[in-house]
C-alpha cells in the first residue's frame, strides 16, 4: 500500500473561488405549467401582449359618472343623477352615459362610454330611477385605466428573474398557462467504498448504509437541482472509469467516499486520466480530502466518505455551485448571536465549521466525529471558525449560520 | 342592489388569532420514500433498531494495534509491530491479534479482534512484515465505536421533526428508505367573479384572466402545502353552495373575490347556510373585506378578488394557518433595514402592508394599486406600518420583509 500524501492544502476560499471559476449557468430551456414554475428561473423576457387590465374599469362598488357632474355635491347638497342601467363585473354593454346621468357598476366593471370616474356606493342613496351623490370626486377617481398594471408591449418580466408568487401573478395575468424556464442543474452522485450498502437492503457484516447519497441528494432536490442516485462505484480501476464516464450525462458529478487510499487512489487515476484534477485537500474541517477536478466541461467533487464531512462539503461547496448554475441566488444563512456553552479548541490551520445546537441563547456544539451522521442531525446550525483562531472560550458570543 | 356594510373591522392581530384558534395541525400520514421526504414532518418516533456504526472501526487509514504495545514509541525510538494482514473497509475477516502484532486497516475497516486503537499511516513506516511506529496511541484512538454515533434502541429521531438533510442522513444511516409524514394539508382555491377567465383560454370582451388561484396556489406550494385549483365559482346560490361544498374535500378553502357586492352577499349566504362566518372585514390595507369561517371542521377563507390584496392576504392569514396544518416552523421573512426613499402617507386605523423595493439601501415604494398585480410583483419585500402610523417621513428607517 502507497499512500499518495496531500502536496498542498489551500484555503477555503481558495477552493471555493477555483469551483467558481468552473461554473457556468444552464443554457437548456423546458416549458413548464405555469403553476409549477414558482421558485423555477424564467429563461426568456415576458413582453405584454396586451393591456392589463384591458379595458377602463371601475375599482369600486358604485356608479360611474361624468365626474363635473358631482362637482359641488355635499353632505346636504346632494347632485342627483339619472340611473341608465347596471353594468356587472366581466359583462359586455355599450351603455353610454350624457350629462346628468350615470350607471351603477361593480367593482371591475367596464367603464361606461363617457364616464370618467366612479362615486363609492357609500356616497350615495339610491332611490328607484336617480341617485343622490353627496360626495364629489375629480375624474379618473375610482377608476383603474387600461394598461394601468401593465402595458402592452412592456418587458414586465426579464430572462433570468426568479419566479415568486407575485411574478407567477404576472404570468396569470397575461393568460400565460405555460412558461420556458431554465433546466434544473443534474447532479450525478455515487458513492464509493467496498463498506457501503445501498439503504432497503439487509446490512451485512462489515458494512454501513449509504448516507451520503441521501442527504447530498436531499440538498440537492431542496436547493433547485435534480439529484441522479447511482450505484455504488466499483474499487477498481476499470469499473471506477466506466461509473465515472456513465455519470457524466450530469452537469455535476459528486463521489462520496473513497474511504480507503486504494480507492481514492483509484478515483484520482480515473480523474487524471479522463480529466484534470484542481484541487485535492483543503483547509477545512471537516473535509481536509475534499477533491474537484474537471472531465471536458463536467465539474466533478470528490467528497469524504464520512457522512458529516460529505455534508457539510456539499454544504460548503457543491451548494454555491449547483445554485449558480441553476442561476438561482446564493443562500443565504439565517445568523444568530449565540455565546457558546463551553471553551472550544479549534485546529489551526483549518477553517472549521462547528455544528451546534442553539438553546436558550447557548450555541452548544454537538460535533462528535466526522462519522457520525448525528453530528449534523442534532445540530440547529454551524459556527465558521478561522483558521486563524485556535480557542473559543466559554461564554464568548458566536454567530450561528441555521441550516434553514 | 342592496349592499351590507362591515358591522365592525377588527385589528389584524385579532383576526390572526382567530384563525389561529381554528386550525388544527394534520393528523392523516403518508409513507414515502425517504429521498422524497426532504422538508416534510416525520409522523412517528424512530427509534434505532441497531447501532450504528454497528461495529468498532477504524477512523483512519493505518494500523491496528493494542494500544499498549505503542507506549513510549517515539520519532527516534519507534516500536516495531508485526503485520498480520490487511483489513479492508467493508470487509469481514477473523483475524486477531496478540502483543507485539498489529493489522493494516483501511478507514471504515471493522476492528481485528483484540485491537485498540489506530495509529495512522503517517505516523509509521511499514518494511515488508512488520511496521515502525514512530508515535504512541491511546486506547480507543482513531476508533469509532459500535453504537458511538447511533445507540441500538435510542430514539434518534421524533414524531413532528422536520426532515432536513441531515435527519435525511439518520434515516439512511438505519437503511430505512421508506418513511412515515404528515401528509401536506390541502388548500382548495376557488376563483369566483364573472369577469374571471382561465389562463390558457382567449380573453374575452370585458374580461381578466384569473390571477388569485395562480399567486395563491404557487405560495401554497413554496410552503409545504397541496393546492386543488377548482373552477370558477358560478354566481347564483345554487351554484356557488355546489363549488363550496364540493371543495370541503380539502383541508382549508379559499374564495378569492366576489369582486361585486351582489356576488359577495351570495358567498355569505351560502357560508352562513352552511356554516359560520367568524369575520369579515379586517383592519388591514390592502385586504379589508377578508372573510373568514368554519363549514363544519373546515376553515374557509373569503379573500378579495384584487390581485394584490388577495396575495398580501394570503401571506399574511393563509400561510400561518397552512403552515401551523402543516405542522411546519413559522416562516420568518429576512428583515433588512433600508430608508424609505420618499414620504409615504398611510391610513390611520388599518395595518398596511406596503410594498417596496430594496435599491441602495433605500426602500421604494412600488405600491400602485391593489388591482394591479405589478404592485406586488415588483416588489422585494414589504413594510408593516402599523395601524396608529399615518405618516413616514422621506429618509426614515424602516424594516423590510422580504419575500424570501
Amino acid at each position: 500500500m502507497k499512500t499518495r500524501p496531500f502536496e498542498r492544502l489551500i484555503p477555503i476560499e481558495d477552493a471555493i473561488g477555483i469551483v467558481e471559476s468552473k461554473i457556468k449557468p444552464i443554457d437548456r430551456r423546458e416549458k413548464i405549467p405555469t403553476d409549477l414554475a414558482v421558485y423555477r428561473i424564467l429563461a426568456r423576457d415576458i413582453e405584454a401582449h396586451f393591456d392589463v387590465p384591458p379595458f377602463n374599469r371601475s375599482a369600486m362598488d358604485g356608479y360611474a359618472v361624468i365626474a363635473e357632474d358631482t362637482f359641488g355635491a355635499g353632505q346636504f347638497d346632494p347632485k342627483v343623477l339619472r340611473i341608465k342601467g347596471y353594468v356587472h363585473a366581466g359583462e359586455v354593454t355599450d351603455v353610454e352615459i350624457d350629462r346628468g346621468e350615470c350607471v351603477e357598476v361593480a367593482t371591475g366593471a367596464r367603464m361606461p362610454k363617457n364616464s370618467d370616474a366612479v362615486v363609492v356606493v357609500e356616497s350615495t342613496e339610491g332611490e328607484k330611477d336617480t341617485v343622490n351623490i353627496f360626495e364629489p370626486v375629480h375624474p379618473k377617481e375610482n377608476v383603474s385605466n387600461a394598461g394601468g398594471d401593465i402595458k402592452e408591449g412592456e418587458v414586465i418580466l426579464k430572462d433570468g428573474e426568479l419566479l415568486d408568487p407575485g411574478k407567477i401573478g404576472v404570468l396569470a395575468s397575461l393568460g400565460i398557462g405555460e412558461i420556458e424556464v431554465y433546466e434544473k442543474p443534474k447532479i450525478g452522485i455515487l458513492p464509493t467504498g467496498d463498506e457501503v450498502c445501498p439503504i432497503g437492503m439487509p446490512l451485512k457484516e462489515g458494512k454501513v448504509y449509504d448516507v451520503n447519497s441521501h442527504t447530498v441528494s436531499a440538498l440537492v432536490r431542496s436547493n433547485g437541482g435534480k439529484a441522479n442516485l447511482y450505484e455504488i462505484v466499483g474499487d477498481r480501476f476499470e469499473d471506477a472509469k466506466r461509473s465515472i464516464e456513465k455519470a457524466l450525462e450530469n452537469d455535476i458529478i459528486l463521489l462520496s467516499g473513497g474511504s480507503s487510499v486504494g480507492e481514492r487512489d483509484i478515483l484520482i487515476d480515473v480523474i487524471n486520466e479522463i480529466g484534470e484534477i484542481l484541487f485535492h485537500g483543503v483547509q477545512i474541517k471537516p473535509g481536509l480530502p475534499t477533491l474537484f477536478g474537471m472531465i471536458g466541461d463536467k465539474p466533478i467533487f470528490g467528497m469524504p466518505g464520512y457522512p458529516t464531512s460529505c455534508l457539510i462539503n456539499a454544504y460548503v461547496f457543491l451548494l454555491p455551485a449547483m445554485r449558480k448554475m441553476a442561476r438561482l441566488p446564493r443562500k443565504e444563512y439565517t445568523r444568530i448571536k449565540a455565546n457558546i456553552s463551553r471553551r472550544f479548541v479549534s485546529t489551526l490551520g483549518r477553517t472549521q465549521f462547528l455544528t451546534v445546537k442553539v438553546q436558550d441563547g447557548k450555541a452548544i456544539p454537538v460535533f462528535k466525529e466526522s462519522g457520525a451522521i448525528t453530528s449534523v442531525s442534532n445540530s440547529d446550525g454551524f459556527i465558521e471558525i478561522d483558521y486563524s483562531v485556535n480557542l473559543i472560550e466559554k461564554g464568548e458570543e458566536v454567530l450561528v449560520n441555521l441550516w434553514q
